[in-house]
């Protein structure tokens, strides 16, 4: 395949997806829906891409996927797939993307980038390439997408806050607050990379950037485990990754924020909580509400001051229009089809997607300074200088 | 006493309470610390008055008064007394009233102004009558003083809310929910003149009124007992008043509102909620939450448009510079403190307080029009004939 | 076709739908959507019926049908369609259910069932007289089938509230509130019935038979226009149905419910807001927040009560398990595709949908009785005598 | 003045405060309200100290003492004053807390208790002298009395949380949030000892200890000055202390707490906000709605389970029967009437206040070693170590 035919297909571009599981399920019914509501080139659902032949067949019809397959290397170097959207763990995440972008293919690849730095080196490296080539690459950090967080970002650029300060981010679940949940693969830290820091501490840092439109350049972290061990199939297992993290994070510009993640936070299900203050106005979110966003002007007389509730669902809103009318919410993986509709927009318009690969390793590295301080009893660690440590540390092949 | 005696004491106002119980409590704290935080004319709580001559004493000790008494009729012929403060249950307000205003004291009585829109006539006749002689009176609809109702009522006098449309007003509580609850004065018709009708819908109408500067015209209403029967102390006895009630209010000026109140809506404490509909903006006020108003600004940009959470403690708001810094917020019986403070000023200055006993009898025109309505099977009762029929059938004496 | 035929296809079921405006684009969404996520039969999105050729051309391929028409009757008479799923405007309801009914189609039709009583009951004949033989027909309350208010009508049928006594209904929106906002089909009392009363207070009045499990006998109700001209495409033109409406409604077991809807609720967006209070327990809900149920247990220790916030996104939660992980939200849209896999699943297993025309027309009968209580000052108006009076007053044909 | 005179006044205790600023008139108020609402001891309001003659004297007036004086050397050797309650700024803490404890006047003084380690570590060895006379002292954080936080303590006690894994603490306000509000002297380190820190933080890590029953043991922490110079009188001056302080807290029994505050948090007013999370439930709670304690049950079926807002005012909650009927909210200043009834009480029962000075010098001990944190790039810094090197360090005189 030639990069001439990757930029304009003659016709719909075929897509394939890796992954069947939660993010699979998600990802697909995003591209199931997507033409539904937004006006986006035209593809196909082609192929979806198992381990388990019977499952993923079972999947791929439920899902609308035309045909299912077992060996994703036989996928990419297929002449009709065009995009490759990959929902596997993410230890795969490397060495998929980077097949399938020397394949000339498209890639879309569920967020972290990586479990480490160091494949996300490599995944970056192969984007670059990729791109010189029309080969675009995103990685799937979906809540930008969620209208009231693009919301947030426009009225932070526009200037409504004013000079950000300071930023509070947490992300809480509950799902392993119970003792006796068993031990899984996102347990142990040979498959997972790390607990609670790479699964929900990168959504909020990468929305730190991302509504601030500023980097990391140091922080201060803590990782820990409130439950060390977890009945495995064969007996009590050794967890070796975090349930929770803390750290402070300075920003380029000047601005401090604060995330601390868990996934033991009895009661709390999906409490993505975003808190943003500026010289001139302040914003607030959560994701278990995830169509309201709360904003404060302080230029308003102060008698007249307070958070208000957007209910962000008017056609003014980033994606409503394609929805429905007012008050009528969207729910969680909205976002999803929201996402695909801009990665198929790019891939048309020969634009770069965003997030890229290297915004995905930037957050990758502040994840990596984050458990490098937590080793170091929480000693400041730049997030710079450890990145140039760690690029030349080792090529991923 | 003559009036001038009245007008320009050359010493402190004297204050005499009559009632000890709840209401009695809370107008003595208000007394208590009313020149804690404004500044208010010398005044001193001279006399407590109530019918158990050693209960009386023991809560005057506790709650400031230099004495007590048992005899209200002893008390408002006492050349020391300036001020009466009724809060004896609702079937006293007229006989202690019209006798206190006759001796040339001020008036501050509890509301219901009345019982019945009778006594209610009486009462605003001997305030009339009092008025040209400058001896004050006033009913004491408190909410109107909490700082976030005030300040809703200028908003709305400001045109913040454009032409008010509709106003939603409801008052529900939870202490009858239990039918083991045991029979008391209250659930009588003879000594409660109504239920939760006088009780709390009496302030929920009162604040329509209040909000919009306006008068009900007309009505249709319906109330209803659900516990008919509570143990009394000598066996089961009929409950003779009703335990909610609901009410469609037609405004003079064209709005609407609905008023709907209840004494076993389980769960909800003290929930007074008003919500005002204008064609420029909107509020809504839980007073369960005392300090917060919620207000839209309909002139916005759309997407910026939602209900804002004003907490009501900044200096610029009403009341609230007598108090405490910005975000440290008061509680219910602060606004009986207000009132106080606002009567007293007015005995000052020579003023007319509000809300007058008139104000006072329009709320109970409109009660008593409900009651009309829900006994001729909620068919619409204009407010105002019905006032007039009633002025004259009798004299109160 | 023969009953047999619509009862055990030997192929999947044929669907049409009838409409591509706001609700034939949220139907054609559960339509394609459902099998992603539910196991329900096998069907095809045959057809997708509209006025204008090319818009509906145009809709069908976006909304993923195979093919277009513009003549229902024409689509209803195909063999290789089942399914007839009206979403046409409310005058159209009851000539194309009838006839697709008559020739043998499951019908599924939006709410209101139909814009007059009169139309409802001929449509109740036709599905009665079509059920016999195995056609089935539903009527499009799909809020029903929000998992909070599925959960909220379970608990309250296993007597976690004990015996309801009082529930209040609203349904707040906006879209009328701006005075310019232009003349519409809607807001004429030929095309539409009614205004605020048909659309929405129809939902709030479903849910109170639904939550309840039990049905209106008297109400006393007002319906008021509050913007009475507006601008049409030749001039100023009057409104000929109501902005908002308020009414009581006396159920059969005692219970009494309150209910007001507006379309000039300034700020509101779509706040269908549900408070039930029982002897034993309370339950609130706004639609504005589909995936949240507050729930107060009265059988707690006092100092323990309060509502509580559940996230009614967990598996134990109804059709929660087709959808994602807890705390993941789901949207507006999602209760149309449980709508249509319970149609589907009741159409496999031979069992008659809900909510049944009979219930629909049950709606119509409230609301009718609301109108004629408008008409009569607010005059109490039995609910049964209404019904039972129109149905003797004409035939629908 | 012997001891036993200390115990067993003939007369009523005379209390004698000093300062009449914002927490001088909080105080006064508590002695003028106190036995309005509860059983308390006798005492007298008998002298009020200032510096400024005038002002304080007209201070005395309005807050209700006999007296004023500008010496408060002289007053705490009156034989008549047996109460010193120290509302001076913090400098000053030490000096007349330690001269009027060997006086033999009982304590109460405001938070923190001192500006440094030292001067904590010399109060509290006056204290532990004075203690065995039977003189009583008491620090000043009132919010341990906030009837929602004691009942939140009574939970955790019981149990009802199981072990508790982690608590977010944090202190947001924004009474700096203008770059433009004057130096002040809060604003320099050797007036004010620290600004955000020692000012909230301390709040809000005394809650950590009170509530979790436990001890803080190290630390890593961070400070910083967002506005970094501010307008003096005679011209710009340098900010001194921090604007915003975060730290990540081990507790001596495992769990693991994070703290933030701020006053720069533009929209956030008093929000002390605490979120406990337990093996068996949850609590959260937020100052800005002190009435309302959040309260989720980990031991429900997890299809119930939510945070329910407990509106703590029912008179089964610590000290609300002393106050109004339930749902009549109290406010911030309660919590100050609560304390001057629980120290008056301490006195006549010959029993030692919580929280103690050792209580007080133990939350300074994790203020100095979250400085000494933040001092060495956020390193973990052992709060007890620090402590005890203090210890030996310098004695106060």
């Amino acid at each position: 395949m030639t990069s001439s035919q990757t930029l304009a297909p003659h016709r719909p571009l075929g897509v394939a997806a890796i992954g069947y599981a939660f993010m699979g399920k998600a990802h697909s019914h995003a591209w199931r829906t997507v033409a539904n509501h937004f006006d986006v080139p035209a593809f196909e659902q082609k192929v979806l891409v198992g381990r388990d032949a019977d499952a993923v067949a079972a999947a791929a019809s439920k899902y609308g996927w035309s045909e299912s397959a077992t060996d994703w290397r036989e996928v990419i170097a297929r002449e009709d797939i065009d995009i490759v959207d990959i929902c596997a763990p993410g230890w795969l995440h490397a060495e998929i993307a980077i097949a399938a972008l020397a394949a000339g293919k498209h890639v879309l690849v569920e967020k972290p980038l990586a479990n480490t730095v160091e494949e996300g080196k490599a995944m970056v490296a192969a984007a670059q390439k990729a791109r010189v080539k029309g080969v675009r690459s995103m990685v799937g950090f979906t809540y930008r997408r969620i209208p009231a967080l693009a919301f947030a970002r426009q009225l932070i650029a526009d200037g409504k806050l004013g000079t950000i300060r300071q930023a509070r981010a947490s992300y809480l679940q509950d799902w392993l607050a119970d003792e006796n949940a068993p031990m899984a693969w996102r347990l142990r830290k040979e498959t997972a990379g790390s607990g609670a820091l790479g699964d929900i501490a990168s959504h909020a840092i990468d929305q730190v950037q991302y509504l601030l439109n500023d980097t990391v350049s140091e922080v201060s972290g803590r990782l820990h485990t409130f439950v060390t061990e977890r009945a495995g199939p064969h007996g009590p297992e050794p967890v070796t990754v975090d349930d929770a993290a803390w750290a402070t994070l300075s920003l380029s510009r000047g601005a401090v924020a604060s995330v601390d993640v868990s996934r033991v936070a009895l009661g709390q299900k999906n409490a993505l909580r975003m808190e943003i203050y500026g010289t001139a106005g302040s914003l607030t979110f959560n994701l278990e509400s995830p169509n309201e966003l709360y904003f404060l002007d302080g230029t308003d007389p102060v008698e007249l001051q307070g958070f208000r509730r957007i209910l962000v669902t008017e056609p003014e809103h980033p994606y409503i229009s394609g929805w429905w009318p007012q008050g009528h919410v969207i729910g969680w993986e909205h976002s999803f089809t929201h996402q695909v509709r801009d990665f198929l927009l790019d891939i048309a318009n020969g634009t770069d997607p965003s997030p890229s690969f290297e915004e995905g390793l930037s957050v990758q590295n502040v994840l990596a300074a984050i458990e490098a301080s937590s080793a170091a009893s929480c000693a400041t660690i730049p997030v710079v200088e450890l990145a140039e440590t760690a690029d030349s540390s080792r090529s991923f092949s």
